[in-house]
């Protein structure tokens, strides 16, 4: 039985991989609605005039009775219904703290390569891309990464609370991998630096349920169509 | 009494302005820390080695217990507090969801003045602004902002949830204000196309806690450090 139907483009990784990611490691059923019935399922549904309030973007999670967007807000959901986060404030609002975090680096790293407009193709905006990108893998890249590795240090377990892992925890893994796409060179050279990081997403992805998705025709491969894009020219510097 | 300590940058509005938004209409009682003893006593905070986790940047809001960040976090936390959002799953996810696209497209105002990297000056990123300040007005801007009428068309009252006003639509509130000083001529020649966005904007700066703040010495200008810039050169296309 499918508790959820998740709407998002089928055809990368996305924002919709951060819920993804959540699902599949809580062992939540759910229909990827557009990957298997075709996109106009989607589009349908965000464009539909009368239920509930329409999202902006996917991705968004239809449940029996919620029509949930924005990723950070799915996570969020997810993580209170599935044990995926502390359901005490302290803990609650901290994950939801870092999940933002992580959205804005997300962004960020959207915009490396496409630094001008969303609209236009990359190639128009190549050399604002170039610029962007030297700044982000100087300065953003270890900002934010050097971020997550000292809130890992305060911790007294392997992941950011502890012992148990959170949903953001699972999307610090996705930020590694993703980062190791895109810029692998420059992830090679500052990689020592965040050994718990590291070793964050080495134990997550031993999980047998993450395990058994990273390996199945479920997970997407990395792309140019998605946030984490591979163009060398932008790691030249 | 002071129930609250807001961390924020004491020379402008940004982020902390949506904070101080639904502190002030709520009439909670806050210290506006760097505001009253000086930015030395945010950055020991932000700095602090010890205690509870450290947020990633300002705004942060301290109470007895927590320290909160990110604006949509904190917002999280004080509309369920006080009143400014509903108390059922369904209000509540909906109003995180505004408010996260609300926060989107402040992250979008912020590039147009800083397409490149927020540590390089305006200056030296004039050409690239020039780019995308074109596209954010000719594209973004109203895709924002047409989403955020069609949503105020489908309630049955003047805000966002009907009757009651949410935290989110103090925020919506602040976007019309901010893109009205940034790209004023631009914001005349499309306000006729979000009479509901316009008419909640001038329903809550009645309320007499909201209007006495805006009159008050507590409301910083508008001025060129913050994400609400006016730069004529920007909006000349």
């Amino acid at each position: 039985m499918t508790d959820y139907k998740l709407y998002y483009w089928p055809m990368l990784q996305g924002r919709g991989e951060f819920v993804r990611l959540a699902l599949e490691d809580a062992d939540v059923a759910y229909d990827d609605v557009a990957r298997s019935h075709g996109m106009d399922a989607m589009l349908s549904c965000m464009n539909a005039s009368n239920g509930a309030l329409p999202p902006f973007a996917p991705p968004f999670l239809v449940t029996s009775d919620l029509v949930i967007a924005q990723t950070a807000n799915i996570l969020l959901f997810l993580g209170g219904r599935h044990g995926l986060a502390p359901k005490g404030d302290e803990g609650r609002f901290f994950v939801n703290q870092v999940q933002l975090t992580i959205m804005d680096l997300v962004a960020e790293v959207h915009d490396t390569h496409h630094p001008i407009a969303s609209s236009l193709y990359y190639e128009d905006q190549l050399e604002e891309a170039k610029r962007r990108s030297t700044d982000f893998i100087a300065t953003r890249m270890p900002k934010y990464l050097g971020y997550f590795e000292r809130l890992l240090m305060r911790s007294d377990g392997p992941y950011l609370l502890g012992q148990e892992h959170s949903y953001a925890d699972l999307s610090l893994f996705q930020i590694v991998q993703g980062l190791s796409y895109a810029f692998p060179s420059s992830m090679r050279r500052q990689a020592s630096a965040y050994p718990l990081l590291t070793a964050l997403g080495e134990r997550l992805s031993q999980r047998p349920r993450l395990h058994a998705y990273l390996s199945s025709p479920r997970r997407i491969a990395f792309n140019e169509e998605g946030i984490f894009r591979h163009y060398p020219e932008l790691e030249a510097e």
